[in-house]
């Protein structure tokens, strides 16, 4: 007997889903959107994930559903349970994923601490909120967003004019943070959810650039308060597979949840080398309901750095020959993407005991490949 | 620009180059025996690595050959280079591997220390050497063996009556040994070569069981004298990708070389979860000629134990439920392979800074996996 999993979009996510799947002796399927894909060596089948016969006919061979992105329509998701499949998350869970006002309503209501917020249909409520919260705030989009799209810090609703329309808008506070941080666990259908460490992430422009974990002076309360949000969002959204937890950490010391993916999440990466099982891992355990893998790290630090844009005339692997000597022990992922200004095409895992000198050999090694979002490292 | 490495030989060790491939984004292709070989997911061809037009079709479009083992022939090898194709290793070099007489005799020559040989062609040879070596000695034919097969232990030349023929066969002395090692290193074209910590390894019936990287007492001299062999054969031969060096460990505290293997190899398989780069990714970028990656160990202990077997009435996923919540931290490797009796089907590893306690966790997993190799644990 083999176990499949089919998972929907090809990815950098469902990519990364492979070598878990292999070392496992898990078959894993690809419903990907193009030729060429992040994980088109296992794509079995190229549709578009917005028609529901494409999906379900990709499904009707695999044991289970899952996903490398949360853009699967709720329509599409429910013809593949009349179909029969069995799809994890489950769509009642991935609606938060995908439906901010959602997710922020549902979180409020349970006592999660989020930040101040509301649902804004017109200009005037909109004006009403920035006016209470100091004269600037920050709108989303409900759904569709991700990466900073979709989001826009405004002062007056002059500022997203062009967003309104028939779904109503998200507005927040705008939190005056001192970092973000990231908690990310995973769950098993019958229960288990284990944690890995939390985690900073540090944003430009709206896109994960850096991922220190654990984060720094996060032991003890920290760890244990971001740990127990992430446990209880898991069940009360009841989750399946990896979810991430994006949080504030305030200037006032609060944390308030920001954002949430159930899938592998960019803050997540380190784990492939630097954690005894891998967000991937375990994200393929938990889809088969198999129990979840120790969450341990290698050492006493990990840092991701993200490959954004690469060298503008060259393909990752020329870079190479010089990245790989000059830094023989940090771990490359290549998503196999042609470089484009500010795309994610890669990122970089060191790992060390030593945070100033784990730092320092990720971004040298980021740098040396070609990314944007990385300065010249100096020693 | 994509690289691509065209693997000859869809076993599990071409399975396990897939993952190391798909992190650095390099292509890898895949010319296996059958439909669903171990490496299957990128097997794009399917023929007999014994027919040259099979295989030189299937090179035209890699930019460099390599092996999953050492049977291709030289006939092939040769067309291979003929039609310009590189080769790594190269067909001089794995003429060693697959020749155990030509191995014997150049490593004799360069004065690196094996076990007391001869090339016998007659009955009457091999029994003047086993009545010179206390009646006993260790008959194995030139080409053609692993795993214990082509290996006899005799008392007369009548035990291998049935080997004598066109071909010479080897003798060697039945070493007493106290315990057998092994010294992975891997080397690229240009030049660089780099070790992993020597490792014991326990075989059971002339098949790898266990694997504990360190070797037990194995600091300071003994990691050097070894280190040094594997480094000079490596050079000598003009090695390319990974070496493995089989050794003996004499009573008499010798060290003698056993085998060698010119491909990642079943002593190395512990890297994958406790090195920084894995034999895997290293023979990846040995036969590109990147710059090597680094080969710290993840923990003080590193054991690798072989499922052998399995379950006769099931697959090894159906033992994943009781093996994964039982063994959280253990990782299980899964070859694909429908169980059979004494077929290696998978392994797993454990890490740790407590032998004993990585020892158990090890053995336990691969006890409830079905192996055959491991008898219960008991803690």
């Amino acid at each position: 007997m083999t176990l499949t999993i089919g998972v929907i979009g090809g990815g950098q996510l469902a990519r990364m889903m492979i070598p878990a799947a292999i070392a496992l002796g898990i078959e894993i399927r690809v419903l990907a959107e193009a030729e060429g894909a992040p994980a088109s060596l296992a794509a079995t089948a190229v549709g578009d994930y917005r028609d529901a016969e494409t999906v379900v006919r990709f499904a009707r061979d695999v044991d289970v559903v899952t996903f490398d992105h949360e853009h699967v329509p709720q329509s599409v998701l429910a013809a593949l349970e009349d179909a029969g499949a069995i799809v994890r998350p489950g769509p009642a869970a991935l609606l938060f994923a995908q439906d901010k006002l959602s997710m922020r309503e549902r979180l409020d209501a349970a006592g999660i601490p989020v930040p101040e917020w509301a649902r804004v249909s017109t200009p005037a409520d909109l004006d009403d909120f920035v006016s209470a919260h100091g004269g600037r705030a920050v709108v989303k989009t409900a759904t569709g967003g991700y990466d900073g799209k979709g989001v826009r810090v405004v002062a007056s609703s002059a500022d997203v004019a062009d967003w309104f329309g028939d779904e109503p808008l998200l507005v927040e506070e705008l939190v005056v943070f001192r970092r973000e941080l990231a908690q990310l666990v995973a769950r098993r259908p019958s229960g288990q959810i284990v944690a890995w460490p939390l985690v900073e992430s540090v944003q430009r422009d709206g896109v994960c650039a850096e991922v220190i974990a654990p984060a720094p002076r996060s032991s003890g309360r920290l760890a244990e308060a971001t740990e127990s949000v992430a446990r209880r969002i898991a069940e009360l959204l009841d989750v399946t597979g990896v979810l991430a937890v994006e949080l504030f950490e305030t200037d006032d010391d609060r944390i308030l949840v920001n954002e949430l993916a159930m899938r592998p999440h960019n803050t997540g990466h380190w784990t492939i080398d630097g954690s005894t099982t891998s967000q991937f891992e375990q994200h393929v355990r938990a889809t088969l309901d198999l129990p979840l893998g120790a969450t341990d790290a290698h050492a006493g630090w990990a840092v991701m750095v993200n490959v954004l844009g690469g060298h503008p005339d060259g393909a990752l692997v020329d870079s190479y020959p010089v990245t790989f000597a000059d830094q023989p022990s940090v771990k490359v992922h290549n998503y196999g993407k042609d470089p484009r200004p500010g795309r994610k095409v890669g990122h970089v895992t060191a790992t060390g005991d030593d945070l100033d000198d784990v730092v320092w050999r990720a971004r040298a090694a980021a740098f040396l490949l070609g990314s944007e979002a990385v300065d010249r490292p100096t020693s």
